[in-house]
C-alpha cells in the first residue's frame, strides 16, 4: 500500500506545488491538505490545476493532525510550526518554514550538502529558497576551502512567488510588473541560516551581506555571490564545481559560455550553477538558478522525503523544465 | 527662432526616446531624424506613438549630415559615431554610443559630476546606461573618501531595452519573460568606464566587478553596488548622499525605509538613490534607479544638450513618472 | 489666479492620474487629494512618481468638501458619490464613478458625443472605461445608420488596473501574468451605459452582447466589436470613420495595414480606431485602444474638466505615448 | 522494443514541446530531431530544459527522413510537409502544419471529434491551435443544431509562442508586454478550417467571422465565441457541453461561476470549456482555453499518435498545469 502524506499550510504556492508534485509520485499519496484560512474550499477550487484533486477539500491544521499518514509536510506560516511537533508525534515531518533551521536537533535539509543525516531523519528542515540558491552556489568552494571567509556577497533576483500567495500591499500585478524591487537591504531573515552552512562547510566563522529583489516573474531565482578567491584557486573554480556536483541529479555545472536563467528549469527541481573568475579583481562569481517553488521549497522537500521514507531521491520529481 | 536639432540613429529605441522628448522641449525642435536601415520610412509608422512627428520619414546618416542644425544627436551603433565627428564639424555633438567614453578630447556627460565642463563642451560623450546608474550610487561615497578602492562590487538588472530595438535572438518575449539572465560577467564592455570615472572621483586606482542581468521589464535599471566602507565612515553615508545631491534635479536621495524601484521613474529623467549601512560586514550597499533610456540614454543627452546650448537644465524633462 | 481643484477617491489609480495630469496642467492646480483609508499618508509616499506633491497628504473626504475649490473630481467607490452631490454644491462635479452615467440630469461625458453639452455642464458624469472604448468605435457607425441595432458583439482585453488599487484576490502578480481571464460575461454592470449612449444615436433600441477579459498588463483596452452592416454600407466604413473624428484631437482613425494596440497610446489621453469590413460574413469590425486610465478615466475627465472651465480642450492632456 | 519517432522542425516551440514530451513517454522514444537551419546545433543548447536529450544533435530534413521510424512528426515551416509526404512512404505522419487541414485524404486530428478515423489513420493532419479552441467551444452545439449557422464569431486571444520561435520584428518583448495587438482582422487563414469542420458537424454551411490578438504572454489561448441560439435552446447549452464531453480526459467542462483561464492547464493537454446564455440577447457564449504548444499542437499530436499507434490515448500527457 502507498505512503501517506499529509500538506499543511497546503493553500499556499509552496503547499499547492507539494500537492502538484505528488500527484505523479509512484509511491507517497497526498491524503489530507490542510489550510486554516481556507478549510472547508476545494482543493481545485483554489487551484484549478489540480484537478486531480478533484474530491479533496481542505481541512483544518488540527484535522490534518489526526489523519493518519507516515509523513507530514508542513507549509505553515512562521512560527505555527514550532508549535507542532514535540517529540511525541511519531510521523516523520518535513518543514517548510523556516521554524527549525537554525534548530540542531532538525536536520538542514539541502540534501547535497547532507544527504546522510536526511536518509536517517525524522525532523527535517528545508531550506530557505535564498538560501539553497546561494549555498549550492558557494559551498563547494567554501568546502573546498577556494573562497575567503570575510566579503562574501550575495545578490538575489526572485519571482513573486517567494512572497507566498497573500494579496498584500505590493503583491498585484500593477505593482510588480515592469518594476525591479529590492528590500530587506541589510537585514534578511534567510542571512543567519546561509551563514551556519558556508562557516559550517569552511570550518570558518563566515559573514555575508545579501540583498534580495523581487523582479517582474511569478517563479523563480538567481542568486548571483561574489566571493575573494584564496591565492592560486583561479583555475580550480570549475573543477571544484563539476567534481561536486558531478553524481548529483538535481545540479547542473554549466560549461563553456553558458550561464543560468530561470526559464531553463521552471517547475523542476533542478539548479543550474556556473562560476566565473574574474581575474582583474581576484574574485570568484557564482551564480546559481532554482525555481524557488522547486528546489526552492516544494521540489526540495519531495527530494528529502523521499530520502528519509526509502525511496528513490529522484522519485515524482522531474528535471525537464517548460520552455518556452 | 528654435535650435536645430538633428538625430541620428533615430529608429532605435535611444533616437527615439530623443525625438519623444524633443516633442515638447520649449526651444530644441528635431529637424530630421537619420536610420539607416529604415531610411524612407514614417517615423509615425515604426513609433507610432510618435504622431507628432506625422510627416517626417527617416534619412539616410549622410543626407542627415548635410541638413543645418546646432546640435546633433548620435545613437549608432558601435564604431560608426568615432568616424564621422571630425573637429572640422562645427555642430555641437552629443554622442550616445560608447565611442567615445574613454576620450579625453570628449567631455564625459554624467551632469551631475561634469557640469561645468558640459556647459562649455562641444563635443559630449552621453555616459552609458550601466555606468550612469553605478556612478549615481558610488560616486559622492568615492569623492568623499568614504569607501575604499578595492573589493567594490555592482549587481545590475535591467530592463530588455538596454538591448536596443535590434530583434535577434534572445530578445523575443518567450525567452525574456518569467527569465532573469545573467550575461557578460566578467567582462561587460562598461566597466572600464565605470573605474574611469570612480578612479577620478577618488583620486585612487579603482577596480570594479561588475555583473549585469536582463530581468523581464522593458525599461529600467537597478545597480545594487557593494563596497567596503573606510573606518568611521558607518554614520556619514546618508549625509554623503543627500548634501551631494540637495541641489539637484533630477537625483531623488531616499530617506526611512524607502529603496528605489524603477517603477517609480519609468519616463523620466530622474535616478533615486538610497544607501544601507551593513553594520556586521563593515560594508556599504548603495542603490541606484533610472530608466535607462531616460538617465540612461536619452534623457541625459537632452540634460547635457541643454547646457551645451544655454537653456535651462530641466527643460523638455520629467520628474514625473507613470505609475502605475 | 489658478483654477482649484479637488480630487476625491485620488489614492486608486484613477484618481491619482489625475494627480498626475494636474502636474503639469497649465490652468488647474490640485488643492487637495481625499482618500478615506489612506487619509493621513502622503500622496508622494503612496505615489512615489507623484513627488511633485512632496508635502501634500491624502485628507478624509468630509475635510475635502470643505476646501475651496472650482472643480471636484470624484473617483469613489460605487455607491459614494451619488449620496455627496445634491444640488446645493455650487462647485462643478466632474465624477469618474458609475454612479450618475444612467441618471439624465447629470451630462454623460464622452465629449467627442456630447461636446456642447459639456461646455455647460455643472455636473458630469464620465464614461467608463469599457463604454469608452466600444462606443469610439461603434459611435459613428451607429449615428451614421451603417450597422444594424441588433446582434452587435464587444469583446474587450483590459488591463489589471481596471480593476482599481485594491490588492484583493486574483489581482496578484503571480494570478495575473501569463493568464487571460473572462468575466461577467453576461452581466456588465458597464452594459446599459453602453446601450443607452448607442440608442440615443442610433434612434433605435440597441442590444449588446459584451464580454471583458483580464489579460496581463497594467494598462489599455481594446474592444473588439463586431457589428451586421446595413446593405450598401460596406464602402462606406472608413469613410464615416474619418470623417467622424476629422476635427478631433484625441481619435486617431488608422488607415492602411494598421490596427490600434494599447502600447502605442500609453499615458496618453488618446484613442486609436480602426474598422475593417469582413465580405464574406457581412458584418463590420470596429476596434479601438485606449488607455483605461487616460481616455478611458482620468484623461477623459480633465479633457471635460476643460470644456466645463472654458480652458483649451487639450491642456494638460497627451498625445505622445511612451514606447517602447 | 520501444516505438521511434522522428520530429521534423523540431527546434521550432511545437517541435520542442513534442521533444519535451515524448522524454516522459512510455513507449515512444524520440530518435532524431530535424532542424535546417538549427542542423549541427545540440538539442540542449538551443532548449536548455532539454537537457534529457544531452547528446542528441538537430539534423537535416533529409537526414532525419533516412533514420528508421514508427512516425513521423512534421511541424515544418508552411509549404515544406506537402512536398515530402507521398503515398509511398511507409510511416505513419502526423503533420503539425497547415498543408493537410483541407486535403480529404488526410484525417484532421481533433480528436474528440474524430476519433474513430484517427484510430486507422496513417496520415494526420494536427489541428491549428485557433481552429481547437473554437471548435472545442463551439463544436458541440453545432452538432447539437442548437446554434444558427450565421452569425458566429469567434475573438481570440493568444501568447506570443503562437507565432513560433522566429525572433522577426513585433516578437520582441518590448513590442509585446504590455501590449495588446489584433491582426489579420478578416482573413486569418485558420478560418477554411474552422469553417470546415463545423459546416460538418452541422450539415450546413457555416461561416464565421474571426478576430485573433496577440495578448503579452508566452502560452495559451482563450477563444471567445458567439453564437445565435436557436429557439428553446437556452437551456440545453450545459448539458449539451457537459454530455459531449463526459468521457473526455483533456476537456473539463466548468460549472458554476467558473470560467476558463489559460494558467488553469499551463504545460498541459487539457481544454476548459465554458457556455452561458445571453437572455437579453439570445445569443450564446462559450469559450475555450487550451495552451497553444499543449492542446493546440504538441500535445494534440502526440494524443492523436498514441491512438494511431495503438497505446493509451493519454500515454505521456499531463492534465496537471503548473500554477502560479
Amino acid at each position: 500500500l502507498g505512503t501517506k502524506a499529509v500538506v499543511l499550510g497546503a493553500s499556499g504556492f509552496a503547499g499547492a506545488e507539494l500537492l502538484r508534485l505528488l500527484l505523479t509520485h509512484p509511491s507517497i499519496e497526498a491524503v489530507a491538505a490542510a489550510a486554516s484560512s481556507n478549510a472547508g474550499k476545494g482543493v481545485a477550487e483554489l487551484y484549478p490545476n489540480l484537478s486531480g484533486y478533484r474530491d479533496m477539500k481542505f481541512i483544518s491544521v488540527d484535522d490534518a493532525l489526526q489523519v493518519d499518514a507516515d509523513v507530514i509536510f508542513s507549509s505553515l506560516p512562521p512560527g505555527e510550526s514550532a508549535q507542532l511537533f514535540g517529540d511525541s508525534n511519531s510521523r516523520k515531518v518535513v518543514d517548510i518554514s523556516a521554524d527549525f533551521r537554525l534548530n540542531h536537533s532538525w536536520i538542514y535539509g539541502l540534501t547535497e550538502f547532507h544527504r546522510e543525516e536526511v536518509q536517517g531523519a525524522d525532523r527535517l528542515a528545508n531550506p530557505g529558497c535564498y538560501p539553497a540558491a546561494a549555498l549550492l552556489a558557494l559551498g563547494p568552494l567554501a568546502e573546498a576551502g577556494a573562497i575567503e571567509s570575510e566579503g562574501i556577497h550575495i545578490d538575489a533576483k526572485s519571482g513573486i512567488s517567494g512572497a507566498g500567495r497573500a494579496s498584500g500591499e505590493g503583491l498585484d500585478f500593477a505593482s510588480v510588473s515592469e518594476n525591479t524591487r529590492p528590500y530587506s537591504v541589510t537585514g534578511h531573515r534567510h542571512v543567519p541560516e546561509i551563514e551556519q552552512e558556508l562557516s559550517a562547510l569552511s570550518g570558518e566563522r563566515v559573514t555575508v551581506s545579501f540583498v534580495p529583489h523581487i523582479v517582474p516573474m511569478t517563479r523563480g531565482i538567481v542568486a548571483t555571490c561574489v566571493a575573494k578567491l584564496v591565492d592560486g584557486a583561479e583555475h580550480s573554480v570549475q573543477g571544484i564545481l563539476e567534481e561536486r556536483y558531478v553524481d548529483e541529479a538535481f545540479v547542473r555545472v554549466l560549461g563553456g559560455q553558458q550561464l543560468p536563467e530561470t526559464k531553463h528549469l521552471s517547475g523542476t527541481n533542478l539548479a543550474e550553477v556556473a562560476g566565473r573568475v574574474d581575474e582583474r579583481t581576484g574574485k570568484v562569481i557564482v551564480i546559481a538558478a532554482i525555481d524557488n517553488l522547486g528546489k526552492g521549497a516544494a521540489g526540495q522537500a519531495l527530494q528529502n522525503a523521499n530520502l528519509m521514507l526509502g525511496f528513490e531521491e529522484t522519485a515524482g520529481l522531474s528535471t525537464t523544465g517548460i520552455l518556452p
